[in-house]
C-alpha cells in the first residue's frame, strides 16, 4: 500500500520537519531529566500561548498525560465523569484504573461522544452523598471529541460552571486540541475554556515522542511531577521532548498542521455529506458505507479502519496531500 | 561549562549518530504502536544476540522497563529482594510501589551494591512462611551496579540457582548492562546469565528515547506488554524506539560505545587508584576527595556530583573524549 | 417505629440465638487469627455441606468476600464481567477497584439482575483481543440477584460452561445464597454450580459479623489467605467468626432462617402480584406504588426503601414475623 | 497446656463481661452500617475521654486502623516514617502497601523500638526534594511500642513540633495505647499527644472484635468514611463494634484492664530485672534466655514465643491471674 493511501490514523505519520531540525539543535549535552534548557522554558511559551499562567510536563504518550492529569484530581475512591465512548474509558487498556489507584470512570452519554451540563447531572445526580457510592471527584471531556466533534466556548464554560458549582476538576484531552483549535478559529485559550489541566496532543499532529501535559493549576503541577517520575515517565534526555513542543508552538507550526488535516477531513467529507455519521469538525471523518464498498475502496488502495459493520473511519493527517484527499473523495462519491 | 568537562552523568550525553540515521529511516509513516516492521523484528535480533528466544519491549525509560519487568513477577502481596542501594529503591520516586501496586522490596546487604547468595539468603531466611510477613516472589540484581561493580559469570550463576532453589523469579537492571558485557569480555548471554528478564539499556549508552526489557519467559512477556500500554507506555510512533534499539545492535553499536565509556573511566581511575571507594568495572569512578579537592577541580571546570561529604562521581559517556578523561585523570593526580 | 414494622433489610435483623451460644463456647482463650480449632475444621464443614473439598476463609464483610475472592482471579490489568446493577457495581463504594488494584468492572445487561451467556458474550466479544482494551479475566454472579431473582441449576450449568470456553474465573456473590437455596429446594451445590469461588453471606441471614469465601480452587485460597491479611481482615480473635459460621452450619440453621425469610416475602408478594417488579424467588419484593401509597405504608408503621420514584423496596428476614409480613400484605393489597 | 500458662499474646484472650453484656443490649434490630445510636455517639464518648473534638470510625482489626488512618494522611507517592520494627513495617503482611496504594515505609531506628527526633532527621533530612526520591507525608509511631516502651508526653511534644515543622502528619499506632496510658498515669489526652490520627486497640484489651480509629482532624474522618467502606471494612451490623467500644470506655473498662496487664507484667518482669532486653513499661516482658531454659519453662507448662535463639517473650492479658504471672516469675527466677 502506497503512502497516499493511508487513512487509518494520524498517530503513525511522518514528523514535520520543524521536529527534525529542533532535535538535531537539542542535541548538545544538557542537564537530564527536565533540568535543561528547552524544558524549562516551556512554561513561558506555554504561558504565553494561553494568556495566562501554566505549568507544562512532557510526556510520551496521550495516555500518559490523561492519567496524569487525572491522577492529581482525583482521590483513590473518587470517580471521574467521561463519555461513554471517551479514549480514557474505550482505549487506554485500563489505564486510568492504575494511574488513579482504582478511582471509577462514571459514564454518560451525547452525540457525537460529547458531554454536555444535561448529560453529566445525568450520571452525578442520582449518586447518592453516601460512603456505598463512588463520587465523582472531576470532569475529563475531549476536544476535538472522539468522533471528531468541537465544544464550542460557549459549550465549555456551560460545563466548567457545572464543574466548579460541584466541586469538581476539569480535565481536557486534547490529542486533537490542535484541530479543535483550528475548526473554531478562535484561541488556544477559548478552545480550552476554564479547565484545570488540558492534556495538549503533539503526536498525532506531526510530533515524535512528546506530548504536554498543561496544568492551570499550580497545585496539580506540583503532585504531576512526582506522579510523572514514579510512572517513569521522566525521560532523562527530556530536552528532545521538550525541543519537540518548542517547535510546534514555535511559529505556530501545530496551527499550521492541524490546519492542512482538517481541510483534508472537510475535502473528503464533502463529497459523502450524506453518509456521514457525525459533523466533520476536526480530521476524521466517519463515512456510512457497506462491507462491500469498503472492500472497493480497499481495492484501491485506500487504507482506513472498519467502524463496525457499516462504516468507515478516515483520518487525515498534517501531511495528507491534497490530491490523496480529492482522489478519496472522489472515489466515495462514485461508490 | 564546556562539554569536554561533563562527568555529571551518562544519561544526558548526545546521541550516536548511528541514532539519528536510524531515525530518520523510520520516519516514512508505518503502522501505529509496535505493529511497525521495526518493532517486529526486534525479537528476533535480540534472541540472535543472546542466543536463545526472547521477546523485547521497547519502553522509553529504564524506570519504567524495571517496573514492568517486575511488575510481571511479582503478585501485589508479594515481595522483591534487591540491595539496599538499588536504584529501584533508591532512585525511581516509589516507581515500584506503583507498578508493582504495593508490593515490597525487601532489602539486603553486599559490596559495591551487589547481592550475593549469603546477603539474599540473609533477607529470605528469616521471613516466616505466614501471611503477616511479605513474602519474596523475586530477586532483582543490577549488572553493572549503582557503584559500577560487575557480576561475573559464576556469582551470577550462584544467584539464579538460589532463584530457582526458592522458586523466585530473577530480574536484572541493566542500565549500564553494556558497560558489564565490555568489562567482562564475555558474550552478551553470559553476562545476563539465567535471569528471566533484563531491563537492557541505551539511553545512558548513546541512545535518545528507548530502553528494551528483554523477557527470556514468553509469560512474562504476554502479561507485560498489557501493562506497558497500562502504564501509557506503549507509544503511538514505536518505530522510532524500535530504530534505535536496531541502530544500537547494528554494528554493536551498543558495544563500541560502551567500551569507549569504560575506557575513559579506567584512564580516571589508573590516576586515582589509592582514592578509589569501588574498583572500577565499568564507566562509573568514586573518588574519595575533600570538599576543597572537589571545588578545586570544578574551578578546572570538571562536573561531576558529590558523594556525600568525602567523595565524588565522576560517570563517563561513549562520546567522553580521551583528552578529556586525561585531563582529569591528570587534575585528580596533581590535588 | 416498632421493630415489626421495619422491611427495611435484612442486614440489620438481630442475630440467631444458636450465634449467641456459639459465640459463649468459644470465649475461651485460643490461638490468635486462624490458628484456632473452630477456624480449623470449616473446610471440612463446608467441604461436606458442598459434597467436595473446598477452602473456606472467614471475613466480616460480603463486600471483602466479594473483593478477595476476585482479586484472587484477576490481574490487576483484567476484567471482570458482571450485571450493570450488581452489588460490587453498585454499592461497595468502589472495593473492586481498591481490591483488585484498578482492574475494570465489564457491565452487562439482563432481566432481574441476572446475567446469561448471550448477555455475557455481548460483553466480552466486541472486545478485541489487543492491549488497548481491557480483557476479561473473571466473571461474577449474583446467587439470588440483587432483585431477588434466582439462578436455576441448567442456568449456572450454561455460564460455567462459558466461562470454561472461554479461560474465565466464576465467581458468586452469595449475600443472600441462602435464600437462593431455599427458593430452589436443591443441595448448596447444585445451587451453587461450578463456580471458582463463592462469598457465601450469613449476616443478613441471622449472623452478627462473619461471612464466608468458599474456594472450590486450592490456589485460588492460597493466595487469598495472604491478600486477607494484607486487607486488614485476618482478626485476632477469629474464632469468634469461624464459631458463627459454624453455629449457622450445624443443624441447617442457614437454611431454616432463609426458609422463614422466603416465606414472609411469598406472604407479601401474593398480596399484590400486579404490583410485582421481579418475581419474587428470594427474601426481596420490589412493589410498584406511588410516593402516595408509600407515605400511605409509613403512616402505618411499615419501614421500607423508595425504590426509584414509583416504586419500593421490602425486605424479609429471618426473624420476620409471620404477623407482621400478612399485615404488610394486607395493608398493600388495601392500598 | 492449661489456660493459665498462656504467656504467647493478649490477641487471643477470652472477652471481658461487659462486651457480652453491651452485645446483647445492642441486639435489637437498628439501622445497618454507621447509622444506628451506638455508632452515633461515639464521637461525643471519645470527645470527652479526650478533652477535645474528634471523630471515631470502628474497625474490626488494628491494621485496619492503621492503615486506613494513614492512608487519609498519605498519598501514594509519599511515605510514612516509622521504626525499622514497627508493626506496620514487620507484620501487617504489606497492608500499608495496599491501603496506602504503594507508599513507601522510610525506616528509622531507636531504642525499644521507639522513634525520636534524631532518629526521625537521620530518615528524612538525607531525603532531596526532589521526584526522583519518595518523600516523607507523614510520622507513625506506635505507643506502646513492640518492644513495650512507652513515650512520655514531652517525647511525644519533641516528635509532634518535629512533624508540624516539617509538614508532616502524625499517627499512633495505639494497639496497646491503654497500657500506655496506664503505666504513664496520665490522661487519654496526655499520652496520646497531639497526634492527627490514633488507632485505639481495645481487642487485645478484652474487646472482641472492634478497635477504634480516632480522628483529631476532621478532614482526615471524612476521607477515612469512605475508605472504610471501599476496604470492605464498613460492617453491616456495627452496633456491635460500636456497642463494645462504648462498653470499654463505660466505667474505664479499658484503663482497669491495662492496668491489670501491666502488673502481671510487673509481677514477671520483678523476677527477672537482670534478663530483660528491654524496660517493661507496659505489658509484654522479653527476657533473655537460652534455648534450654525456654524448654524448662516450657516443660512446666507455660506458653510464650521465642524472640530470636536467645530469648523469649510473655505477654500478659487484662485476664491474666495473679497467681499465673507470680508462677511464671517464680519459674524464670529458679532458672
Amino acid at each position: 500500500m502506497t503512502s497516499q493511501a493511508q487513512f487509518l490514523s494520524d498517530n503513525a505519520a511522518s514528523v514535520h520537519p520543524a521536529i527534525w531540525d529542533a532535535l538535531r539543535a537539542a542535541d548538545a549535552s544538557d542537564a537530564p531529566y527536565d533540568g535543561d534548557a528547552h524544558s524549562a522554558s516551556l512554561d513561558e511559551k506555554f504561558s504565553a500561548l494561553f494568556g495566562r499562567d501554566c505549568e507544562v510536563l512532557w510526556v510520551a504518550t496521550g495516555t500518559a498525560a490523561n492519567c496524569l492529569a487525572l491522577a492529581t484530581m482525583v482521590q483513590p475512591h473518587g470517580g471521574v465523569v467521561c463519555h461513554e465512548e471517551a479514549h480514557i474509558e474505550m482505549d487506554e487498556g485500563g489505564a486510568p484504573g492504575f494511574y488513579l489507584h482504582g478511582a471509577k470512570l462514571l459514564l454518560g452519554e451525547g452525540d457525537g461522544a460529547k458531554l454536555s451540563p444535561d448529560s453529566i447531572r445525568a450520571v452525578i445526580d442520582p449518586i447518592r452523598d453516601d460512603v456505598h457510592q463512588v463520587q465523582p471527584h472531576a470532569i475529563s471531556i475531549t476536544q476535538a471529541s472522539e468522533y471528531g466533534r468541537v465544544y464550542r466556548p460557549e459549550e465549555l464554560a456551560a460545563i466548567s460552571a457545572l464543574a466548579k458549582d460541584r466541586g469538581l476538576w476539569l480535565h481536557m484531552d486534547g490529542a486533537r486540541f490542535a484541530n479543535a483549535v483550528a475548526f473554531l478559529d478562535v484561541s488556544a485559550a477559548e478552545a480550552a475554556g476554564d479547565v484545570d489541566a488540558l492534556s495538549f496532543g503533539f503526536v498525532k499532529n506531526g510530533g515524535m515522542t512528546a506530548e504536554a501535559i498543561v496544568f492551570f493549576d499550580r497545585g496539580l503541577a506540583d503532585v504531576a511531577r512526582y506522579r510523572r517520575k514514579r510512572a517513569g515517565h521522566l525521560q532523562s534526555k527530556g530536552r528532545y521532548l521538550a525541543a519537540q513542543l518548542h517547535a510546534m508552538l514555535d511559529g505556530d507550526v501545530w496551527l499550521h498542521n492541524a490546519r492542512s488535516a482538517n481541510a483534508a477531513a472537510q475535502e473528503i467529507a464533502g463529497a459523502c455529506s450524506e453518509r456521514l455519521m457525525h459533523a466533520v469538525e476536526a480530521n476524521e471523518v466517519f463515512v456510512r458505507c457497506s462491507a462491500a464498498e469498503r472492500e472497493a475502496l480497499r481495492s484501491r488502495g485506500f487504507g482506513f479502519y472498519d467502524w463496525g459493520d457499516d462504516a468507515a473511519r478516515f483520518v487525515t493527517a498534517w501531511n495528507t496531500r491534497e490530491e490523496d484527499a480529492q482522489a478519496l473523495a472522489s472515489a466515495i462519491s462514485g461508490l
